[in-house]
């Protein structure tokens, strides 16, 4: 945490810019430096080399707030050459497709695509247009598409179920590397975190070279409740705005969870690393409630553990993996980018008006900055 | 098993009676006799009072051969009064939708959908279509659809994704209680199992009232392959058709198992249940597998088990549920009923022709007559 | 967090009481104030109705420091009134005995025991002995003992076994309700949290009657590193001391954590608490490093929730428990509990010096403070 | 199955030989043929190169009877050369030590024990020293020890606990390679199996060269009930002896199942083999009932997947690992060695009297052959 002093130095001598491409601040330009690892380049789950991002926001009239997110792993063809992948859940109040192949094969096929809860069927369609669309898979009579949701059913208009498979394709084919845009974008266009206006959020570490020089990147969707803890601070006590405040008042809601690393990571040891994701969230103040979907993504781009599909008659993998011992670096990695990742959803996302005329409010930064300056 | 001479007694005496309704004879018709407990009135999933089963069967052309089965836990509203339910992994090389929530809330909500591995998105639209079709659920945002799927592309055109959600609530709508259709039809229209003729299957055991006088059924959709064995008979090796006869013959395949019961079983107990379905599942031959999605969902349609969505401000659910001592008898009704629906699947299909001119033979009941009168 | 000004009142008007039975203050009597929910009388695990802690400090020499923490559910025959539980496991790199039953039957038959990585076998036998010490347990054949430990081989002689089953039976039998003693103690004389001295330490939270006025109690022996963070303040960065700042320094260790509740709840729900745990652990920074064993046993004592050994041809059992939609205050009592608990550990442990001269520091409580104020 | 005819062909041309170090005839020695694999040169888990059995049989005056088993994956020191290994839990009534720590590291870093359920703290003591004994092991201060039992407390004073520490040493230390001893041995001393005298049995699977020439190798612990069924043939049903065949006789008990490979197979891989083993005792009847302890250890003994302890900081490990696609011929091979191991503990397996005069006859081998005959 920063002393108000510490922010106005900062400001005077002009650290404190404006992120380049959006005309937007976020939590580390304000001075919030969280934990003791070191962000990559953009600060952004795309510092993992090859990794994509698409957004399709679908907006439409007074009702309709939502779209699709959409992480890629690789950019070549997923289904040919799967990633090792894995999935934790936090907390199973929701509607992840993919999760038991994924478990059972370690790999991961496919974009990860986050959207609405009652999209996510609209998103399975979508993967396997998608995946349907590459000439050499067109033998291929099975996929197992990943698709993560939160409910944005509060200002979007859900039951019209208004996400539809060209959607998603087009968030697919939108990817990008470089930064990310943040906020109420994509599958975060209408998300709700803390009380404030949730959505999209990434961040990154890469580790010194002493503990190998990897990378980590985290995306989130944010969705979820609690008690908001900002790099330690506790803002929703401070401001009043907390879970159970209340006291029935719920804490319900939902995070998604991608976390992306080129170490040469097989999927038991990227579960470990979802786990870690969850501790992330826990730093934030969530608590994982009763009616949250809590889950995390995991997957490995390390281009030496490629999965062939077609395994052409080659029985062994020829594999270089990180011994166990090596793996605390990541965890931390991993904790530490996913606080910063939905701090940074809050930071950006903005008001929002939306179905039945519901609205909310962005995170009021100049409020959590005067309680930065009070302690 | 049984010898030819038991078989011509029983003939004698006209015990093996055809089954009344759609003119073929089961295999206990024949005069195998799975295990040491007895089936219900119908042998069948739906001698757990209220199960209903209903089939949507999509034929067309030469290519089109596929379809739906539903099984709806009670005739209410399963959304507003879920049932205790789980869900096992055998192998999860498979798309099952909606394990995560069943595992972390420990019921069930909606119908249970079985149809094609490509078809899922179309099942769970197809179930918010019909939870949406009650009105007293014009509010909820949120429906968690079990859906499981076998892989029927040599038979059927699976690209083409010919099962629509119409399809999905036209089999949910048309379910019934009594006799079940066994076969070709529903979900099983193009399954193929242990290199014949595969489809649906049911088969049910009543525990006797020392035991508790519960009821189990079992329904599957039968695709997966390895070393068929009948009552104990080794048909495949007698026959000479296996996985890996020919070495690398695949033996893949998927199994969908559904397990219900009115015995008040909560999750914990209803997932050690559908871990026994695997048991009677290798009964059959069946090895699992790398390429099967062999799922178990296991539901409970005890009344005082039932779980309100809206629990109207009451906090404490009041329920009566059998004491783990108990469990072992409702574990062998799980395993034989799984047995005996499997290849019951076998009995009830016929020959069939489909996509790229593609044909699969019955299983050769006159052959597997003929060893049995040979040992 | 509190300001040095906050601090300088709270000692004016004596609310900084120290804990009348150790002479010791707590963390909270400093004017930490975790979380939004409050405590129970005693702030400590035997908050919970029922709830016994015992100790048995293992010290001899130069080099023994170590002994055996013991948590009684209830002050009954634990094997013939069984409690619901679960066990969730953060990180396993541990030796956690008795796992597997509890996940099975969901319940748990003997005290709670806590101690050395290598004395789990002594403990594992003083549990034996001590069950079979009730004349009502003659016939039984078989104990699931419950044994948690982290490993103290730093100030600990722990090749060495010194702790015998005698010691187990003896913390079992000197467990009593009422304040628990904390720091160097048990389970907790020879550990090392943060690279500082860590220990037992123990919280509570009372949730507010409109939640349902339960108590949910949690016990620790903290054994493992991170980046301290001491209720939102990074003192583990301020101070300069955290995993990975010479590069290469492990974060490794473990930490046990045991919660209690009087709330009706399940096995199912328990586990969910249990991974609620792993967030307030998180919260003090925490990494569930690649080398810990971060394992948390969670019970309720609700006596409507017994699970009698000897069933006595009853089939079933009745049981109220909460409904799911009720878990979330539990979720957050659980996490804030939790991570009071482990901070209690630091505040309550001394410096030791130990095996091989080795020696470990107390938390500088004067530092700590003064960061507080410099904020 | 074989015909009466069969076998007395088989007798003429002198095939149904004694087994030779023993003296006693295997099932396969009276012409059963599990399945369609063929076993390697032992039919014995020392199939497997390197692998090792040792037992220690505990047998005192009228009431101790019971012992150790123990199986080595390699001949070297295993806590520096630990190999990958996996658990799965069948049925988890049971007292398995080292579940979570395998789950974890995906390792097994000591001998598997085998022993009585009250024994598994003597297991735990004596894995210890066993590998304390290893002088380049004298830094080593956390050994996880995998423990299995099974409860032989009908024919043994099992709360006399008179299995030691040093009989787990000399259970390791006779391990050695061929011929396994099967039957009344080590840690089968004591067993039952579906009513009958069980005990240690064991049996290989060898691949064809095509599906990659591995071997599969299982022992077993037999100790559990159901519906006996040998190659097929329901004996149990036959002979008139089985669960619930007088309503409320219990089932219980417990199969401990090792399974080895020299397969390149992972910790996720071994793990669905794991889980095929169950398949395996499925088709020997029995059931899992709800006091078994049903548990399947698998580890791979391939030299290229040892993981060394000091990993001596490399911190990569280069793998060449069987891809996913190649397994189902090893998960054939793990039912059909797991099937033939367990009849093969009650072909060898004699007359036992032991605590309070209690009786178990062995297997009526006559009766047996007289029912494969009948048909």
């Amino acid at each position: 945490m920063i002393s108000s002093k510490r922010i106005l130095a900062l400001m005077a001598i002009g650290s404190l810019l404006v992120s380049p491409a959006f005309g937007q601040k976020r939590a580390r330009d304000y001075g919030f430096d969280f934990g003791v690892l070191h962000p990559g380049q953009w600060n952004a789950i795309t510092d993992v080399q090859g990794v994509k991002v698409g957004h399709q926001t679908v907006i439409k009239g007074d009702s309709v707030r939502t779209g699709v997110t959409a992480i890629l792993p690789h950019a070549g063809n997923i289904f040919q050459e799967k990633v090792p992948g894995a999935v934790h859940v936090g907390n199973g109040f929701g509607k992840l497709a993919g999760t038991t192949q994924v478990e059972e094969l370690g790999n991961i096929e496919t974009p990860i695509i986050l959207t609405n809860t009652l999209s996510v069927a609209a998103g399975i369609e979508g993967g396997i247009d998608y995946t349907f669309s590459f000439p050499e898979n067109d033998e291929v009579r099975s996929v197992n598409v990943v698709v993560g949701e939160t409910n944005d059913g509060y200002l979007n208009d859900i039951r019209g179920r208004h996400v539809k498979p060209t959607d998603v394709v087009a968030a697919i084919q939108s990817a990008k590397t470089g930064m990310v845009k943040e906020g109420n974008v994509g599958a975060g266009t209408g998300t709700i975190c803390f009380g404030f206006k949730g959505g999209i959020g990434t961040s990154s570490r890469k580790l010194p070279e002493e503990l190998g020089g990897y990378t980590v990147g985290v995306l989130v969707q944010t969705n979820f409740g609690g008690v908001l803890q900002i790099d330690g601070m506790p803002f929703g006590k401070l401001y009043g705005q907390y879970a159970f405040k209340n006291q029935l008042e719920s804490a319900d809601g939902s995070c998604m969870i991608v976390v992306a690393t080129d170490a040469p990571v097989l999927e038991r040891n990227l579960k470990r690393m979802a786990k870690r994701a969850i501790m992330g969230l826990a730093k934030t103040g969530g608590i994982a409630s009763n009616g949250s979907g809590d889950y995390v993504v995991a997957f490995s781009t390390a281009e030496g553990l490629r999965i062939p599909y077609d395994s052409d008659g080659k029985e062994l993998l020829e594999q270089s993996m990180i011994n166990n011992d090596y793996m605390s670096g990541l965890f931390l990695a991993t904790i530490e980018a996913t606080e910063e990742a939905i701090i940074n959803s809050l930071f950006a996302a903005q008001d929002m008006t939306g179905h039945q005329g519901h609205q909310v409010k962005a995170l009021p930064i100049e409020e959590v900055l005067k309680h930065m300056s009070k302690d």
